[in-house]
């Protein structure tokens, strides 16, 4: 255990950071009634000539991207894939625009070497998408097109409500390049409010498995497919919260090797949805069970998993796809409550920026 | 500390997994020597209607896909990407035919999703080429072209020879396929020969190193550009061996959040090389510093970090993007030590195969 570090005169710790995630299923409805807005934004993804998609982001911007590349590929059919920021801003490398679409993804939208990657991308005539919280931001402006999330200020520093808002927007998105951006702005709203009747019970849920787990050491992250996103962002979470040093596996790439770090009690986080790769999950937390680890399973097919230590199950997504907005959100809530039972202020994590301005 | 596990009566541990280690000078020079052969397999990169490189790989092979990406990028302008194995094996999306070529890693050649999706893209068109130490596996028969890595069996769990050579292959067909492949076999001879020169002292330095950190809890890794996939294959040596929790960032990731969970003496990897990425490094490092974080620096600018703990510098490589076969090798022979220095046998990993064979 680390010592307490909240400060006995500050306000109350994790304020911030638990108003702020209570707040997701408003920031989806809103979302939801905005369909003109992104209708007119994803016309860029239906140019003949975008063959892919290139998602730029850092941070749980970058995770959100990896369900951005899901999210593409499931329901528009379009190969999406996370780009190499480095490539062209360090390295001057030049930018495919011919048969691309950019989408950057930035909560502030200052982030600088995002802001030059689509400025690049704009000189060299690829269309680009902003998606920020921030229209104002010179990431909006660098961009030929912005998606405003209107989340709301972020005032905690470790994102959650942008998180899920990048994940909506990238959905919608999806769905308005395959023509099917009325569906889905209906499953958007019927999501936020399965997740605003389900925060409650998930809140004393996760609270609980804090205090079973709140010695923990280190903690290894499950998902697979576009839930491989909720396992990478988790796994952030805990680290920028809770100080607890977490890694995120795909499902099969957890018995690749990372299985043999387990020693009996250690906690294995495990995303489990009803989809086509519940196989695959289902076998890595047998692999975990065998190893002694204490497994916490979470997601719409976690009642279906034997042998957990701890079961959070969530309702099935409306539409499907949608599931990773109601998947993170058990972690983002045993972050805040593993931080909270370690005597630590989620809303202030040490060393830490709101705006990412490293060159 | 965890206990020890090594059996008394078994074979010396780590055995192994050093031989193979050592023996990399070798597998490079090797594979430096058989041009006309990747030659004929680069053919493949350089059809006019090949625009994107989609490499697919699990585990290790997937840190050399990461590598991959920049490579591609760098020596031979191509746009390539680790492309997800989970959308068309398992959630059935079609791939994109006529305008990828695809590459496959896998040391074995026999994990059962990767083929699968060199199947289907095979069925779908595309060309294919297979990069294993098998050429008598299922990935290489299904592949259009096979470039076998010729690096001997790898008997240890953990890989290591195989790891370089991968990267060793995909640097020799991004140099075929910018037509600049006679310079890129000198090139990598002669960074085997400054490999075999610097062994003996990277392994002594190594082994003190390790016993400096023989308690480390956690560990913090940082690369970025090609590097950075260096730093995930050092993370998961680390675990995959040492049994130690390690968590791979970019330089700039770093800055947005994990730099939050340094305790003073948490030991933090850094691969610091001479390229345009390294002010961003250099950066990363100062705030691991600024946290009192225990920094290792390697890489061939480790003698320009100001303020590391440790220090274990590398030559420059002969041609740029060739660095990270040699920064691999301390993050090798460090995860080696470790594990010895914590009794623990990296030659037999609990509950791990050496073939995948999860669904």
């Amino acid at each position: 255990m680390e010592p307490a570090r909240v400060d006995p005169a500050g306000p109350e710790p994790g304020v911030l950071f638990l108003a702020e995630l209570r707040e997701q299923p408003d920031v989806l409805t809103r979302l939801a009634g905005r369909e003109r807005e992104f209708e007119a934004a994803a016309a860029r993804l239906r140019r003949p000539e975008v063959r892919v998609v290139r998602i730029v982001g850092h941070g749980s911007s970058d995770n959100a991207g990896t369900y951005g590349t899901y999210a593409f590929g499931l329901i528009a059919g379009l190969t999406a894939f996370r780009d190499s920021i480095a490539l062209p801003v360090y390295y001057g490398t030049a930018l495919e625009a011919a048969d691309s679409c950019v989408i950057a993804l930035s909560q502030s939208g200052r982030t600088p070497d995002v802001v030059n990657y689509v400025e690049r991308a704009q000189q060299a005539g690829a269309p680009t998408i902003a998606i920020t919280n921030d229209p104002g931001s010179p990431l909006a402006d660098a961009a030929e097109a912005v998606v405003a999330l209107e989340a709301g200020e972020e005032r905690a520093v470790a994102a959650t409500k942008t998180y899920s808002a990048e994940l909506a927007a990238l959905a919608l998105l999806a769905a308005h390049a395959a023509g099917r951006g009325p569906r889905y702005h209906e499953g958007l709203r019927e999501t936020a409010q399965l997740l605003a009747e389900a925060l409650p019970g998930l809140e004393a849920a996760t609270a609980a498995a804090a205090q079973q787990l709140v010695d923990a050491r280190r903690m290894l992250v499950l998902g697979r497919g576009p839930e491989y996103a909720t396992a990478r962002e988790v796994a952030l979470k805990l680290l920028e919260t809770a100080h607890l040093t977490a890694a995120p596996f795909t499902a099969t790439d957890f018995g690749h090797g990372p299985v043999a770090v387990l020693e009996p009690g250690d906690p294995v986080w495990a995303i489990a949805v009803d989809d086509p790769s519940l196989p695959t999950v289902v076998e890595a937390i047998g692999r975990a069970n065998a190893a002694g680890g204490a497994v916490v399973v979470t997601g719409s097919a976690a009642n279906a998993i034997e042998g957990a230590r701890i079961s959070i199950p969530l309702p099935q997504a409306p539409l499907p796809w949608l599931g990773p907005l109601l998947s993170i959100i058990p972690g983002q809530l045993f972050a805040a409550a593993l931080a909270g039972a370690r005597g630590l202020d989620p809303d202030r994590p040490r060393g830490l920026a709101k705006v990412t301005v490293v060159p």
